[in-house]
């Protein structure tokens, strides 16, 4: 029973040390062809392209937080995403800087600040404006109490709909109701067929007017000239987005210049090392016991 | 009886409405030489030059947060300043909006967006930083406790160093241990003769190395060129200055181009005009009352 590892090698060099200390045994990627046949598990963002090659495999497990990147796994070998403690909060805080970073007019100050302009607007209370949050997992719904307890209003989106205490929460069918009241939209879904391409000119059309949007889901949720459209329309007053279309977004892309846009390069969260490397070992530890696999993903699901 | 307003018209427009509903006068400035014998009260950013041409006044409001603009009063005169339901949350979120900003290297991707550059830094968890806070009172205690519930370690420093439920607080004997853990110093002090030029080389020398700074307090309170040595010298790593000096910041000035500073324009809070005038009428209630007025400023203390 051996884990292969792929990523870089400051990664390889801590989960190298917990493996250590837990008596587990750790293989680096490349691996030796002759090794192939201990593998039990992968860690990995992109699998190699055969896992017919790994004849004991039994578990991948996805080092970022989503799975979308990830091939249909073969039979008997189950999908499961890093469960590192942080990465929620890590993505709550970069969700709560960018509602405030918009609702006080940062894009303002800072095209402002590069002519050294000392021009002050008005400021809004935060109870007068209304969050709205697609996507009520871990992350979403942390990001709804953290927004709330500043004072702003909230609403929440997802596929069930299912109630969150202190929260008004629409389901899949309720995204009219929902869009019409989000002052900011933020989108904390993960990438399938179904939200692919979910942030598109016809959802934007359903926006308040002047709405600001803060994209923290997958690059491609987003039609990226719908959003300039939207812009240069006035119905998207401005934007933080830490995923594009595509992503990286190419140096030249209108969305890097934009004043009313701020785009950070896909830095909401980042998987602290020990963190993953713990997770690895409770995935193999509960493959040994036949236990559920922790993170398991739900492939009929697909997130 | 009548109140005195001295302030843009908008403001005006908006205290007279307040005023008629609550059958009380309003004499909007400047006023006519005939009316100032019936002037009891006089809301302001600063005050007349010459007072005595007031023979009923009592008191005077400050419209803002701060009385360091105001000269000492005359004689029977209390000074008070605004209480406005919300201006507190207004500054807390801008405090908070700031440490996040500096924590998750805005700065930098700041810098790298005028480049067009995607390139990722590492991600650290709130709970590896510890914010410390100067000035505990009414924003202070707010953002101390919004910073914690985010997950930073917090830490507070005021005059009497009196105990907060749930903070380490440092009076002003312990400055220095206070100074040695704040990897990010938010400043919300008042300006007084023991406050000004606060913010200097000696104090900037005892924080960590690489520390953030959060202004917004005062502009008095900092020594720019104290703190473009600090940047330059590592000591501080970045900041983010809501309040400048001088204030407002020349448009040559070398703080409106470094990377690692970013300016807003004195914005942290406005007090909403019903609010003010709210306060206002409060305060003119008090004195037909013979009652403690709302807002007072102890004048010993300076704030
Ligand atoms: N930018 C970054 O660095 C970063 C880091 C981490 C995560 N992320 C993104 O954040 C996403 C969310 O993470 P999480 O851990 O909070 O996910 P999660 O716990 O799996 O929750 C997903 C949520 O999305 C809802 N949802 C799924 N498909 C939907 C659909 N078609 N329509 C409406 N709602 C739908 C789900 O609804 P139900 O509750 O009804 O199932 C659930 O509330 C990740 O998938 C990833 O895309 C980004
Ligand atoms: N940027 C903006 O737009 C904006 C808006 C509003 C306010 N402000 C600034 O924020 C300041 C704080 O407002 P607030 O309403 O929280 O004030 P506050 O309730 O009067 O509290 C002042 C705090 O500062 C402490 N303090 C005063 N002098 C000190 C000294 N010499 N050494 C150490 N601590 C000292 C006091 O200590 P004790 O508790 O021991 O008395 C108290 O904790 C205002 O004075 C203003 O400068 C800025």
């Amino acid at each position: 029973m051996a884990l292969l590892l792929s990523g870089p090698p400051e990664r390889a060099t801590i989960w190298a040390q917990v493996f250590a200390e837990a008596g587990e045994r750790l293989i680096v990627a490349p691996e030796a062809p002759e090794d192939r046949a201990d593998v039990t598990a992968i860690a990995c963002w992109k699998p190699p392209a055969d896992l017919s090659l790994y004849p004991a495999l039994r578990a991948v497990i996805s080092v970022g937080a989503g799975v979308d990147q990830m091939p249909a796994m073969p039979k008997g070998v189950t999908l499961c995403r890093t469960l590192a403690v942080g990465i929620e909060q890590m993505v709550r805080d970069w969700v709560v800087m960018s509602c405030l970073m918009l609702h006080r007019d940062m894009p303002r100050y800072l095209d402002q600040e590069r002519r050294g302009e000392w021009s002050s607007g008005p400021v809004a209370p935060a109870h007068r404006r209304t969050v709205g949050v697609m996507g009520l997992g871990r992350i979403g719904r942390l990001a709804m109490d953290s927004l709330q307890a500043l004072g702003f209003q909230t609403c929440g989106w997802s596929r069930s709909g299912d109630p969150l205490p202190g929260h008004r929460v629409y389901g899949a069918a309720d995204l009219r109701s929902f869009l019409a009241q989000a002052q900011t939209l933020v989108c904390l879904l993960p990438l399938t067929d179904q939200t692919r391409g979910i942030l598109n000119a016809d959802l934007f059309a359903q926006l308040p007017m002047g709405a600001h949007l803060v994209h923290a889901g997958r690059g491609a949720q987003l039609d990226s000239a719908a959003l300039m459209a939207a812009l240069d329309g006035g119905r998207i007053g401005a934007a933080m987005l830490d995923v594009t279309n595509p992503e990286p977004l190419p140096q030249d892309h209108p969305l890097w210049s934009d004043p009313r846009v701020v785009v950070t390069p896909h830095v909401a969260a980042s998987t602290d090392a020990q963190e993953g490397a713990r997770h690895a070992l409770a995935v193999l530890a509960a493959l040994r016991q036949g236990a559920p696999l922790p993170g398991r993903v739900d492939p009929g699901q697909g997130y």
